[in-house]
Parts: C-alpha cells; sequence; structure tokens
C-alpha cells in the first residue's frame, strides 16, 4: 500500500485541509472506551462532497486506507485506523443544507450533530427524534445504524435515513433513495450503506425524516420491586399499543448510582422512566393507562408529569446516568455491552446477566431501552489490575454468547467495530460470507475501513 | 445454458413436484398485466427449504434461470420467464409456522397470503398491517417491497421483515436478521433482499413483525372541491402527526365508476376515505381534529363512523375501486401506474397528469395513497387500437418522467419487474451499476430472475 505517496498526493491537491499533526492522529486514533490507541498516517477536513471524491480517487490510486469520522463518540473502536492511512473527519461539512417543512425532511452534511440539527430545527415545528445520548455526528448515526432512547416511537437511524450520497470506493459519487416517502425501486442500497460503517463507502449527504413536535409531552417514573415486573408491564403496555416515546429501564444499581450522583432520592429498586408524545388528552389517557399497566405488575409511586421543567429533571437523570455509573467507582475504566433480545427473553437475559456479575464478582449497573429489548451494562474495572480486566472482558463475551442463545443480535444499537467482530460468524452464519462478497463488489482493494465488520480476507 | 438437462434432474430427485403440462407452464408464463406471455420451461412445487435447495443447486449446476412464483399479482411482469428455466411456485410451501404473540413477531413460509396470516391472527389480539389490496403470498410481498393503504401509518414491507431464510444463487440457505426488534450487526442483508426481486435468492421463510389489533377503528368519509383541497388536508394532518391508518384519495372519475359500479351516491368530486385506529377517545378525538383540518380546505360532508358494518362499506368502495374502474369501460385492458413523489409536489404531479390525460383524450381514473405521496392512474384502453396503446403507454411515460422530475420514484409499491427497467438509469445513476455489481457478487452467473432489476451484461 501506498499511504505516503497518497498523502503526499493528498496534501499537494488539499494543502492545510491534510494534517499529520501528532495531536490530530492521536485524538483519530483514540476511542471513548477500552480499545488500544490506532492512529491514522494523516487526517483530512474534507469541506464539500468533491473533495471527498478527490481523497477517494488519490487513496484508491495508491491503495490507502480511509477511515470516516464524525465525532469519535463510537464505543466499538469504529473508526480506529486499524491498518494506518488516512482519516476524513467530516468537522467542516457541518451544514443543514435544505430543511423542507412541508415534505417534513431534511438534506444535511454528515458533520451536522443531532442536536445541531435540532437546534435548527426548533422553529419548524419539526424535530429528528433519534437519540443516542451521545451528540453524535448524524453520518455516524447513520454509518452505525444507531438508535436510543425513542426507537420505540420513532425506530431507528434505519428508519430515518431516506436518501444517502455516497463517495464509492473508488471516488465515485451516487445517490441512493428519492425524496418520495417509499420506494420499490431496485436494491435498498440506503439500507445498504446505512449500518456499513465505512466499508463501502464514505457518506456525504443524508436526507432524513422528520416528525411534528409533539403538541404535549409527559414524562413518568415507575418503581418496580424487581427487573422481571418492569419487563412485564412494558411488554404489556406494548401490546396495548401504548404510543410510548421512551420507556427505560434503570435497575437497581443505576438507581444507587444516580441517587449519589445527583442527590436524588428514589428508592433503591428498578424503575422505569418513560415519556409520552402525543396530544394533551393522549398523553393524559396513555399516562393514566400505563400507570393502571405498570401497578398489575407491583409498580408504584407511579407519578407522571406534563411541566417541562419536572420533564427535563427527569431525563437528565436518564442521561446522566451512564457519568452516574462510571463516578460510583471513581477511577475505574468501563466496557458497555448491548444486548438487544426478542422482548420474551429480555427479563431472563437479564437475570442471568445479573446472576453471572454477582457470581463473579462484578460490578456492572444495567440501563436498558426495553421496548426494543435492549439493554447495556456497564462493567466497571480497575484497567491495571489485569484480573479484573479479563473478568470482565470474560463476563461480556457470556452476555453476548447468552443474547445469541436467546435468538438476539450482539450488538443492538452499538455496532461491529472493533469489538464485535468474533461473533459475525455465529450471528450471521453464511450471511457473514454474503457481506464479504458484497463488500469485495463495492470496494475490490478493500481500503474502506480495512479491519472492519466483513472477514478478514487474508 | 442447460436449462433441459437441469430439468431432467430435478425431475429424477423431485417427481411429481416437476411439472411441464401446458396449463402450468402458460400460468406461470402470463401476468396480470398488459405483458407478453413468457412461459418457464418446467414450473416446480416445492414443500420445504431443503427442496428449494436442491433445486437451485441443480440449476445452478446447469446454470438454468430461476424464477418465484408466489400469487402471480405482480403488476409489473416480475415473475415472467424472460429467458426460460424454472419456475419455482411456493404454494405449497403456505404454513404459519411459529406465532410469537409475546415478542409480535411470526415465522412464516413464503406461500401464506397476508389473508390467510390474518385469519389465523385472528384470535391473537394481533393483525399483520401490510395490505397491497391483492391477496398477495407474503414472499412476493417482500421480494417486492410491497405496501398498499396502511403504509402512511405502519410503514411498508421494509418495516415488517425482521428476518428472512433465503435459499442463495448456489444453493445455500442462510439467514438474515435475528429475533431482537433492532439491530446494528454488519450489512442489512434483510433490507437487501426485501425489493431484490427475486434476482439474489428465494425467500423460503419470513420473521414479520405484527400489531395489536387496536381497540377501537374509526372510518371516515370527506368530500373536497378538488384534488387540491384533499391532498392539502392530507398535508396538514400529517404535520399535525394525526395518526391515521389509511388516508385515501379518490379523484372525480373513481367516484364517478364507484358510483356506477356500487350504485352509490357519493357527490362526483375527489373524497378522502380514511381509517384511524387507537382507542375509542383517542379515535374519536383524531376523526373530530381531521373534520377540522379538513374543514380548512374545502373539505365538507365530513362523517366518520365506528360501526363495523359502515366501516366494511366505505372500504369495500375503496377496494372494489380498481374493478369498478375497469367496469366503467367493458372490454378494454388497464395500464396502472404507480408514481411517488414527495408529498409538497403531490398535488402538481396529479394536476399535471390529469390535465395531460385530458389533453391525449385518455381515461385514467386516479386512485391515492395520498399519505405517502404515492398515486395509481388506471389507464384504459382498447387494447386492438394499436394507437390507443401507444397513447397509453406514452402518457404513462410521461409520467414517470414528470415524478422524477419532481424528486420522486418510478414505482412507489409495485416494483420494476419488467414495466420499469428503463427508468432504473436515470433513477439511480451510478447506483444501477453499484446494484449490478452486487448482483454479480451474489449470482455470478445471472440465474437469478435473469432480465430483472439489474442492467443488462450482455
Amino acid at each position: 500500500m501506498g499511504t505516503n505517496e497518497a498523502i503526499e498526493a493528498l496534501t499537494s491537491s488539499l494543502g492545510q485541509r491534510v494534517s499529520r499533526s501528532k495531536s490530530d492522529l492521536e485524538v483519530h486514533g483514540a476511542s471513548e472506551t477500552h480499545f488500544a490507541p490506532m492512529p491514522p498516517d494523516a487526517v483530512v477536513y474534507p469541506d464539500c462532497t468533491a473533495q471527498v471524491a478527490e481523497v477517494m480517487r488519490i487513496c484508491a490510486a495508491h491503495r490507502c486506507p480511509v477511515i470516516g469520522w464524525g465525532t469519535g463518540t463510537s464505543l466499538e473502536g469504529h473508526a480506529l485506523a486499524a491498518r494506518g492511512g488516512v482519516t476524513v473527519d467530516f468537522r467542516d461539512m457541518n451544514r443543514v443544507l435544505d430543511i423542507r417543512a412541508d415534505d417534513m425532511d431534511v438534506c444535511v452534511q454528515p458533520g451536522v450533530t443531532r442536536e445541531a440539527l435540532n437546534t435548527e430545527l426548533r422553529a419548524t415545528g419539526l424535530f429528528f427524534p433519534v437519540d443516542p445520548g451521545a451528540n453524535a455526528s448524524l453520518g455516524g448515526m447513520a454509518a452505525t445504524r444507531a438508535s436510543g432512547t425513542t426507537a420505540v416511537r420513532y425506530g431507528t437511524m434505519r428508519d430515518h435515513v431516506l436518501g444517502l450520497e455516497v463517495v464509492t470506493a473508488t471516488g465515485e459519487v451516487i445517490r441512493t433513495g428519492t425524496r418520495a416517502r417509499k420506494s420499490s425501486s431496485g436494491y435498498d442500497l440506503t439500507a445498504l450503506f446505512v449500518g456499513s460503517e465505512g466499508t463501502l463507502g464514505l457518506i456525504t449527504e443524508l436526507t432524513l425524516r422528520l416528525h411534528g413536535q409533539p403538541e404535549a409531552i409527559a414524562a413518568a417514573v415507575c418503581a418496580f420491586d424487581d427487573v422481571a415486573g418492569a419487563v412485564a408491564a412494558t411488554n404489556d403496555a406494548i401490546q396495548l399499543g401504548l404510543p410510548m416515546a421512551r420507556i427505560e429501564l434503570l435497575d437497581r444499581a443505576s438507581v444507587a448510582a444516580v441517587n449519589a450522583y445527583a442527590g436524588s432520592d428514589m428508592p433503591e429498586v428498578p424503575h422505569l422512566l418513560l415519556e409520552f408524545h402525543g396530544t394533551e388528552a393522549g398523553v393524559r389517557e396513555t399516562s393514566e393507562t400505563f400507570g393502571e399497566v405498570a401497578a398489575g405488575h407491583g409498580g408504584r409511586d407511579f407519578e407522571w408529569a406534563t411541566r417541562p421543567e419536572d420533564r427535563s429533571a427527569l431525563w437528565a437523570m436518564r442521561h446522566n446516568a451512564f457519568y452516574a455509573i462510571l463516578a460510583s467507582r471513581p477511577g475505574t475504566r468501563s466496557l458497555v455491552t448491548d444486548a438487544c433480545v426478542p422482548i420474551s427473553r429480555l427479563s431472563e437475559t437479564i437475570k442471568a446477566t445479573q446472576e453471572d456479575f454477582a457470581h463473579h464478582n462484578l460490578t456492572g449497573p444495567i440501563l436498558g431501552h426495553v421496548g426494543d429489548g435492549n439493554f447495556h451494562a456497564v462493567l466497571l474495572f480497575d484497567e491495571n489490575d489485569t484480573e479484573a480486566v479479563t473478568r470482565a472482558h470474560e463476563a461480556a463475551h457470556r452476555l453476548v454468547e447468552r443474547t445469541l442463545d436467546m435468538g438476539g443480535t450482539a450488538t443492538g444499537e452499538h455496532g461491529i467495530g472493533m469489538g464485535k467482530m468474533r461473533y459475525m460468524a455465529r450471528e450471521h452464519g453464511g450471511g457473514w460470507d454474503m457481506m464479504g462478497r458484497i463488500k469485495h463488489a463495492l470496494d475490490p482493494d478493500g481500503i474502506m475501513n480495512p479491519g472492519k465488520l466483513v472477514p478478514p480476507t487474508n
């Protein structure tokens, strides 16, 4: 591979948009979680599609690896330069290009973050609902098929990307999808690129579906004696078709961490945090119905609120839960799991996981997007204690195996990156080889984010 | 290609499941619409996945074309044997394998029809909402990425297929997706096969998402002075987030046809037919709000009903509209268009289309899934009148071009088949070549439904 030749050519073409500074390489070689640094050989900051295409043509000519970069908030090391090469940072492609309120869609560059988009949308009466917690870039969210707390109502990135502009591995610019709401025209290339983790091309523009800001929002909180009760209440509410915009589980350990962090005084038992979107009458009806459903499964202390300040307090608690958990054991590192199972198996999966952690003397508070069957255990360990690190990784491994035994997936929303490659063969069987054939057809030299997602070719 | 050798080998392996009878070949060489017959050389009726895999292995060995067949209700000639070969009819793979009410999903064989599935589901409190009108097979609906009247609320097949079992072009059996509600694990192979029209593999099992039967259903009908008012009311209702389960436009000519056919007496102006699903209070609130929204755009004679018999009468009218239109000109043939545009362009697209038909002296009543921006013109012509046939096809062509000019798609829900191939290059540009590369990677000998969807290779 001619990485150095590629970087020389890039520098002569794009000048100061190419960086080889130590700090740039360090930032782009690090991840938010437990992976060892893997810096690229250079970072490029294009500011338009034509520049991205130029980067790709140069890198393709020299067979130099190319890695896309949004905000670096991936939890699985997606954007680490496993084979070196050039990282394309979309920082400067951060424009909201076209808000089409009548069609409830928007065209954005990949570096726009979800918070920046929602700020721009505020006056339109529309919003973009996908909320993975981090203020991630929309290009990165599409590339990892992200979701988060609102998926139970609004769906994931899969449901929100109407179309893409993509620079292919050869530097060609293509468009997938149209501005129509649905289409039966040909292979769903949009869906193929959503979740492809930069291994098939670089996303340079996204057309996203928007929703009307709800007339009324109610938030609610409900305590349960055990996780099983909380999950059973969730299931019943879903079966009833209650339109819940968010339904989040905090297990006992998470509640304890939140109390300690935020000075709150929730009873130290599992809780559901909920949000309902609709009309004034609708959210009242839904909240009350949910309260009745919850009571049938031991739910108590059910409270709901429509005042913005009360709602904000509740969701600040949820959004800070991850930091609260980290703060509960100062100086520790974390490993965040991402199991997603059929909802009928959620309760037993969480129970078995908690028992496994207890048996191995591990701390791993659990947060769950329970309406989707998705939950995260935040395993805490001292990174200098090799034995503890091993125990945490082994427990995370057993959790994935348990999840696959239950008919679930190794990753509900965080993606494969470096962290879940070892499960691809088991989860997909012959489908993984099929992914490899598709990859080879679209990126024959294997320069797009090499070392990720598809079976190794050598 | 060794089609005869393949059929000999199939016959010795599968015996009476292979047919070369004239009537079988005729049935499987015909389509519901205006395409010339293209019979296969044999028809196979497998009754399990292993037999489908055996068929594929034999056909692959002899490079014999293989075409999947559900109920033959495609409108674009998807299942015509353009290059001869073997048609695999899934008639005998019609079992509902596993209803998992707790997870609100179901596992079915591809030959199960949507009505058969809903009959089996009746006692569970669940239902499968995708409704293209025809009682199509679920395998066929997945293969064409079908949708229909309920897509505005529930989405299309894309949103309902959680996973698939597929027999590949080499006879390998793979599974895509899991039973989890969402996943970020690898390329979305499920989405790639949904809408692939049998060109990448044969679907032998589907895991489908279900919904709870709504507590209450209200149907409504509303008259408008013009299509623009009906579309504007639709847009406003969508912007308000009103949960409409169906919102269907009948233009003046369609209403006239329905009146004549069913003896009804709707005013001969454009109408919206609606359905709302929810709680008793919810559907009342939604119906009343919609009435107000409609009134703001000249909507009148707004009536809504929750009694099943009233609702049934309304939807029987809509479902019979196609036959009513055909009956309005006895002895004529039809050509059904399938434009889908951004909603902001729907009104002008329909208006331009009506003007074009009038200018060319064509009869083409319009029915629309207006919540999706999708509408069908049913062009009627005497098939013995060559000049009229040409005029109808030219008008349909201009409609597609107009649709693409508006940022829409050549097909909202009917698919490509034989009918829309000529628009692939314009709609997808370089993306069409990318489809061809994917096809070649998964079916290098080009035996899966050849002549369809991807660019011709010779």
